[in-house]
């Protein structure tokens, strides 16, 4: 749960991130930034500001926005009806995200996970211009580094209500009080 | 066909224009920039400069950069074994661009097409921040304003050479010589 005001704040800072990243959006888009707080009520330690672009049933494209040590908790995109999970590939625009995916983990994460369950521990640190494409149903998780980050999301199509993720407590949706 | 030279300052163009817009691009990627005079060796007017950050399967996203008044050529994205045609999102990033889609046509369209075959005339004009998504094998052609333009693509898949010109003599490989 955040307070409307938390939520104002955050959608107020994902705005000032993407103008001063030269990213142009119209009124409509300002006002319709999501911003998850993962069911945790620790919105600046877990948590996402979310700018869709467009979401057909084919393909999707967001800017995801992360405050300074912002976590985005682990998860899956399951296989749905006919289709594999979906597959994304992130690009980092600005700033600086440590991304974890399965596989071999690193030995010393730069990153620290906050209090929950993480799991997957391959690393993968993007700077602005380096991206990586995360396969279906891969778990990953990935945290912002101390100036926070813009990262461009591109995808198959996002059904954000299907994500499976690693720690029980964390849900997809937001309550906003 | 176009020169060596031409190739290059076109792709140098894209990486100055790209840049000032704040997009970071890998030194691979500014290498890789795809330079298309769409077989009618008269790049400055019918051309294309294209960055591609993941083409996998199932989606697409691109940079599409025209240089000032530069024109792509009209066309579809045909259906495909099973799959409906390429379904494609522009969103204007820098500049302007005119884009004509099929349907109730301009009475007095902004743009005017260079020496072809255009036949649609249904007019959008995307400015920063301002996004249309084109139905799959739907007949469009684009043009930038006086200042150039760069255009995010998201899409499904991108098979280039499927693509459907209403030019016979349009081609959408490129000779460097």
């Amino acid at each position: 749960m955040i307070t409307r005001a938390e939520q104002e704040a955050a959608q107020a800072y994902a705005v000032r991130e993407l103008e001063l990243a030269g990213i142009v959006l119209s009124e409509a888009e300002r006002r319709s930034i999501e911003v998850a707080d993962f069911g945790l009520s620790r919105l600046e330690e877990t948590g996402l500001q979310l700018l869709v672009y467009v979401n057909t049933d084919r393909y999707c494209a967001k800017e995801l926005v992360l405050q300074p040590g912002q976590t985005c908790p682990e998860h899956r995109h399951p296989p749905f009806h006919d289709a594999p999970g979906k597959e994304e590939t992130f690009r980092c625009r600005q700033g600086l995200v440590y991304l974890y995916v399965e596989g071999d983990p690193a030995a010393e994460p730069a990153a620290t996970p906050p209090p929950g369950r993480y799991t997957v521990f391959r690393e993968l640190v993007l700077r602005p211009g380096e991206q990586h494409t995360i396969p279906p149903a891969t778990l990953h998780w990935f945290q912002a580094g101390p100036a926070g980050a813009i990262v461009s999301e591109f995808s198959t199509a996002s059904r954000d209500e299907l994500d499976e993720f690693t720690d029980p407590d964390v849900r997809r949706s937001t309550v906003v009080r």
